[in-house]
């Protein structure tokens, strides 16, 4: 305890906003909010429980209360001769004040904040069930404070609507996280386990104020040395670290490996010296970590090995593992997300979107009680918008858990503002129809529909070294979201991104509403620009998932296609003519999405192939809407920099620049976005966009029309990632590319339309005439590309520069290593005033 | 050039506020003074000078107007067929501009601001007559855009009060600075300039916007190998950086050079062989630095060699060096600062004070006319509270220079919040009856009363590298102040604090006029705790001029006694019984200091031994004032703390944090200052505190009177640096002094008096009973000691801790290298709700 207690009053000197402790800053009350926090609060507090979950929570509340109402509270073991709050389980309050007849049963995990007057003194009190319960409860208490809200006549009862609430990290040993945007892994470096796990500690801090409670720590396509006996002190100490904030510790296996460490000929899951030897290691990891939670596994999959091998099921792969760990009170989740990614393109029968109700409805009622089937929210992988997988809704006899995806990783990397919780809500309430009453998603994974004894909700954080935990900002607003929804799915996700708001940059009215309402927009706009009606994000699947690429989904086994030619775009999923894949429905939906009539517009081109001049409910036709969205979202991004800018001096100071930087990223990216889906699609359907825009760029110069001086012209790979399809690099020392301005005199924006590789750092130097105007590095590393691509395409703008005919604009490039100082345009743009 | 515009157009990019940029900050202007300077600002700016500062000046108003207007300006080097900023000397100006009819003479350095309309168009004119004028005219045409002034018919003739507007700087040529506590030297390192010289540009613009056209690069106690021709690479690269900003290169120079690196067997003033090796040595300067402004010399003082060596007089000295320097323009400052400091303290006649007029008065017109005497605001050296010299008075045909320190040497050095022009404004407004008219120490210095060529003004700045450049952000206001006085010292030291806090911290009134009545009370506050009524700075002057110690100044040969002892305290200086120092002053001025009825009281310990009942004209004994005093000062420091939180979120968080870290420092300290000096002095005097305050402390627990474990009592020298004369330190590997609380319960704040010496970094924890409450590391490493004294002395306070009877409050210390984790007190108040 000596250790945590001191790390928490460390913290409290220290008041730079790093985004290091998130939504747990319990950063000073004023005014109202704190005179009324200090009248409420006693002096001492009492923890009648002696588990470490419990002393986290005094410790906890000790750190909140000092930071925020800037007293330093009394910590008691027994009930003092005074007013209290009082932390334990409602059996040792019962037991130590019987007089106050606190007679409820509180359910596991769960918690009572309870105002109690008894003997003429006020307590504050915190019941639960559990050591854990006693930490959620306080976390909750610290938040009711932060968020201003009154300890008068408390009477709040809270329990977790699932069991599983898990976050998975796809950290490899290595230290590298795959589809990781915040650093490298807390957990690992050199293939073990970090010396200092401090940061591991507060990961737990900050899961634990969600009610998170086990994480599984290493990737999923697991490295099959996690289950050596040498390891296992890795996963010991990792343990420890959570342990004082009630997180369990999961770990990814690989389903081979009885053979590749376990020195069998087999790994056949029916083979019995294969499930003696599941159970001897992990009987020897209960040895060593007696709450060890469970194994994640990810079989016959994306190359992973499974039970195909032998001609087994994956009840049959599942359950031998789940039986080593059932004695133990161990889970096993096994994952849905099981495709062919060598399927054939050409046969429009074919369709990924089938493939876990494919694989996994037939087997429903052959898994152990202890597997849970660990689906994705839809049925391809983590797209801008999916419908809801149908697999949810055909296991009635099965447990099973719904996987969401807090890393952005078809979201925009951390580079792209995107609030993902309403995405998810949308899921979470869809009705399955897969009873008599209504089925939500949410229901059917926590098991609630079918009285299953398990289910829940699992994220894939994949938190990083990062200060802020995941390369940005805003995005912790994701991780925040999927515990609040994993602890109470009912909750709105504008609910959640006002609590968020106002615990993460305090309670100014004017920062909490603007960064509400962006937030709230944001995946809206993220989905205007990448890939609107239902046609997946349209981006490089079969590369770095962030840039531009039309095509990529196309043509190949990966069975992202969205079927865009010159006549139509959308996938046919229809039992009539398509792949079937709504007829894994239950008829009520499977009838809605069957027909264009009730198709929603939003899926209509998942759901259906329909010409571009398809006419959708809103009056506009597909293709009008195509380009219509993309200008939309590429304009409400530019707002979102004008309305960050007016939070200048409401916002610190170091917050303030890293957000307004990530913004300004995001507006340029957009309009690349913008550009090249509405350039390809208009180039492919013939159909020129009806306001004119697409193709016509007023004030844009294209480098390749500029006069150059050493600059050469390269085509660009797919071509709608450069304006005009190419752009220009340099191999020389230095090259220049210049134009005459031939407009009127005024104020005006330059923007410079650039390539940012991450193989080199070139400098760029903006002349008017003799006049150096600009001068910039292109040093970012993340996302990776080494080529002129839509991922590397980045914008410099310069506003406010006087401008006059006859002027001469003058690009000056400097290659770095391998990277060619790379242009795509000069944009000239009036200003406002 | 090229390389200057480029640095300013990065250092747009960062916004972090660090100090660096100090008041040249150029944030955005918004609301109407934004609309305001954008319909005032042409888009064109012209420049029709050639020369580097005005090229200077044409690159720093691209950058301010860029920062504060968000517009970059087009540069034209001649008149555009458009409203414009025109940059010109009045030559350039009227051959460019006929018709404007501009006709008017500019002194030196100074510019004219004009409106002008001709032919239709509107133009912004500064006009100089030279180079430096324009770059002087540019900065202050950006500072009237920055405090928001209007830029309508500006009609500003501005010229500086004297020719010499200099700063030296104490550097060593390894890289350390005497005296300086802004970290090292951005000039030196190994004996050789530094590789990267940015600092020193960046300096050299500070400078410029000041109008400071000359500085000193290293220290005054100098190396001789300056002078040497190896060495003179170093010299010219340092010019080259501070040459765009019209800021001269001087040298501080050893007398004895002609001996010690010129091979000569003498340093004979009168030898014709030292003049020649002088003449030849500056020849070879000049030829390398055309533009080098001169030396520094000291002489005969402090160990340094001079011309007493050969019985030549120091004007023989510094003649033959300035005869070197007068072919090319250079002068000579030669320093005024000659005492003996191996001084008969027995013999009360004996006086330090007399020094400066004693060696020069008698060889005034002895110099040569470039030669200027560089004299120090006091007699004795930049103590909190001196009368003017009186050789600024008694030179009539002698440059003279005043030399002010802005480096806070004996005022906290750089912890302490001080801000110093209303002392220096109280020195130089002062009028030492030297003519028939006003003769203010300012004019004297100047040269306006006699009529001199040369004159002027000395700052010793000392900054170094830290970002800002001081070592605290509140000091700059020092270097602000010298550099605005310098150009014009009837200025007040209150518009000086107003323009520097606005263009410092921006335009928040609140957060101005906070800051500004922080720092115009701050010398008052200061002087308050630390040497009230002129008995200078009661520190140990013979170590680190920052702790206490109130007898260092007595019984040794320096020569800064106060002469306080059990009946009284003062110097006396009367002519009719005293040293005569008095008598140094013209009859209206010595009259006034001779006699107790007319001196002021803020002096009276400086001219007079008096009792300690004597009675002040405030009405107050002397005794009786000490104690106040010294009480006010320490509550007024308390107020600042509490003034400066009421700051947060008003100031940007990094310099909320830091000036809040160093106040809440000089608080701690000011409370050690008070009770140092007042137990001194109630032990001397015998004479107790007529409020009772003085040696009665309650809540106080001495840590020699706790129950210690490990701990071991040591006797502090001087005694009254501890309370009660004791502390503890701890030689163990961890030690504990505890005490039992009696007091009522409630909410209260523990103060912990530790030490914090620079020779380890010991660490400590608060428990109250089994509870951790606080910890803490004492790792600071400056003002350097490594003894348990006044200087180490330290406070933390933790506010709003809950105590209730019986607790039990212990102290742990845990040693770090040679540091004993050293604790003096411990102290309880009750907190204010």
């Amino acid at each position: 305890m000596h250790k945590f207690v001191m790390g928490a009053l460390c913290a409290i000197a220290l008041h730079a906003e790093t985004g290091a402790d998130a939504w747990l800053r319990y950063a000073p009350l004023e005014g109202a909010a704190l005179s009324g926090a200090r009248q409420s609060m006693p002096a001492v507090l009492s923890l009648l429980d002696d588990s470490e979950p419990a002393r986290s929570a005094q410790s906890e509340i000790v750190r909140g209360v000092r930071g925020m109402l800037g007293r330093t509270l009394r910590t008691a073991s027994a009930l003092p001769a005074e007013d209290a709050l009082v932390l334990g389980t409602i059996e040792e309050i019962r037991r130590a004040a019987p007089d106050w007849h606190l007679d409820v049963a509180i359910p596991a995990d769960g918690f009572w904040l309870k105002s109690v007057t008894a003997g003429g003194r006020h307590y504050l009190v915190v019941a639960s069930a559990d050591g854990r319960g006693i930490l959620y409860g306080s976390f909750a208490l610290l938040r009711r404070i932060a968020l201003g809200g009154s300890l008068a006549n408390l009477d709040e009862h809270q329990a977790p609507y699932a069991p599983i609430r898990w976050v998975n990290q796809w950290d490899n040993l290595n230290g590298s996280i795959e589809r990781g945007y915040g650093g490298p892994s807390i957990f690992w470096e050199n293939n073990t386990a970090r010396e200092d796990l401090s940061r591991v500690s507060d990961y737990g801090r900050l899961l634990a104020s969600l009610g998170i409670d086990g994480c599984s720590i290493n990737n999923v396509n697991a490295n099959p040395q996690v289950l050596t006996p040498e390891f296992l002190p890795n996963i010991q100490r990792i343990a420890a670290a959570f342990r004082p904030w009630g997180v369990r510790v999961v770990v990814a296996v690989d389903f081979g490996s009885p053979q590749s460490i376990g020195k069998l000929d087999s790994f056949d899951p029916l083979d019995a010296r294969v499930a003696a030897w599941w159970k001897s290691t992990v009987d020897a990891i209960y040895r060593a970590v007696p709450d060890f939670g469970g194994f994640v596994l990810k079989a016959d999959s994306e190359g992973r090995v499974g039970p195909s091998t032998y001609g087994r099921s994956h009840a049959d792969a599942a359950n031998v593992v789940a039986r080593a760990l059932a004695p133990h009170g161990g889970l096993l989740l096994y994952r849905g997300f099981v495709y062919d990614h060598h399927m054939d393109w050409r046969n429009p029968k074919n369709d990924r979107a089938r493939a876990a109700y494919d694989n996994f409805h037939d087997l429903d009622g052959k898994f152990d009680d202890n597997v849970v089937i660990q689906i994705k929210n839809g049925p391809i992988d983590f797209q801008v918008r999916e419908p809801a997988s149908p697999l949810f809704g055909a296991l009635e006899k099965t447990n099973q858990a719904i996987e969401l995806q807090v890393t952005q990783e078809y979201f925009g990397q951390a580079r792209h503002m995107v609030y993902l919780p309403p995405m998810w809500k949308e899921v979470l309430d869809f009705d399955l129809h897969a009873g008599t009453s209504a089925t939500p998603v949410k229901a059917l994974a926590a098991g609630k529909v079918f009285h299953r004894p398990t289910g829940g909700f699992v994220g894939v954080a994949n938190v990083g070294m990062d200060q802020n935990w995941l390369g940005n900002h805003m995005s912790q607003a994701n991780l925040y979201g999927f515990g609040r929804l994993a602890w109470n799915p009912d909750l709105t996700a504008a609910a959640i991104a006002a609590e968020w708001t106002r615990l993460t940059f305090g309670a100014n009215e004017t920062v909490d509403r603007t960064i509400e309402q962006m937030q709230l927009s944001s995946w809206r706009t993220y989905e205007n620009y990448t890939g609107p009606l239902g046609l997946q994000t349209l981006t490089d699947i079969t590369g770095n998932h962030f840039g531009v690429n039309v095509e990529a989904s196309e043509r190949n086994g990966w069975g992202q296609w969205h079927r865009a030619d010159e006549k139509g775009a959308g996938m046919d999923r229809t039992s009539a003519t398509g792949t079937g894949f709504a007829g894994q429905y239950r008829p009520e939906v499977a009838r809605m999405y069957e027909s264009m009539t009730t198709c929603p517009d939003d899926l209509l081109l998942w759901f259906h192939h329909v010409p571009y001049t398809h006419v959708l409910h809103g009056g506009k036709t597909v293709i009008q809407y195509i380009y219509d969205s993309h200008y939309e979202g590429a304009e409400a991004v530019e707002g979102y920099v004008r309305a960050w800018r007016r939070l200048a001096g409401l916002v610190d100071e170091r917050r303030y620049q890293e957000v307004l930087a990530q913004l300004e990223y995001q507006a340029g990216q957009a309009e690349v976005w913008r550009d090249a889906v509405t350039n390809w699609f208009a180039h492919a359907s013939g159909i020129a966009d009806a306001k004119g825009r697409v193709g016509h760029y007023p004030g844009r110069f294209e480098a390749e029309q500029m006069e150059l001086q050493g600059y050469t012209v390269h085509d660009v790979t797919p071509s709608e990632d450069a304006s005009g399809g190419k752009a220009v690099g340099c191999a020389a020392a230095s090259c220049t590319a210049a134009l005459t301005y031939h407009g009127g005199p005024g104020w005006y924006t330059v923007r410079v339309q650039y390539f940012d590789q991450n193989d080199g750092a070139s400098h760029y130097r903006l002349w008017i005439g003799k006049q150096l105007v600009d001068e910039w590095s292109a040093d970012r590393k993340l996302p990776p590309t080494r080529r002129l691509d839509s991922t590397s395409s980045t914008r410099r703008q310069l506003t406010g520069v006087a401008l006059r005919p006859g002027d001469q604009i003058r690009v000056e490039g400097v290659p770095d290593g391998a990277e060619p100082a790379g242009l795509d345009y000069v944009e000239i743009v009036k200003d406002d005033q």
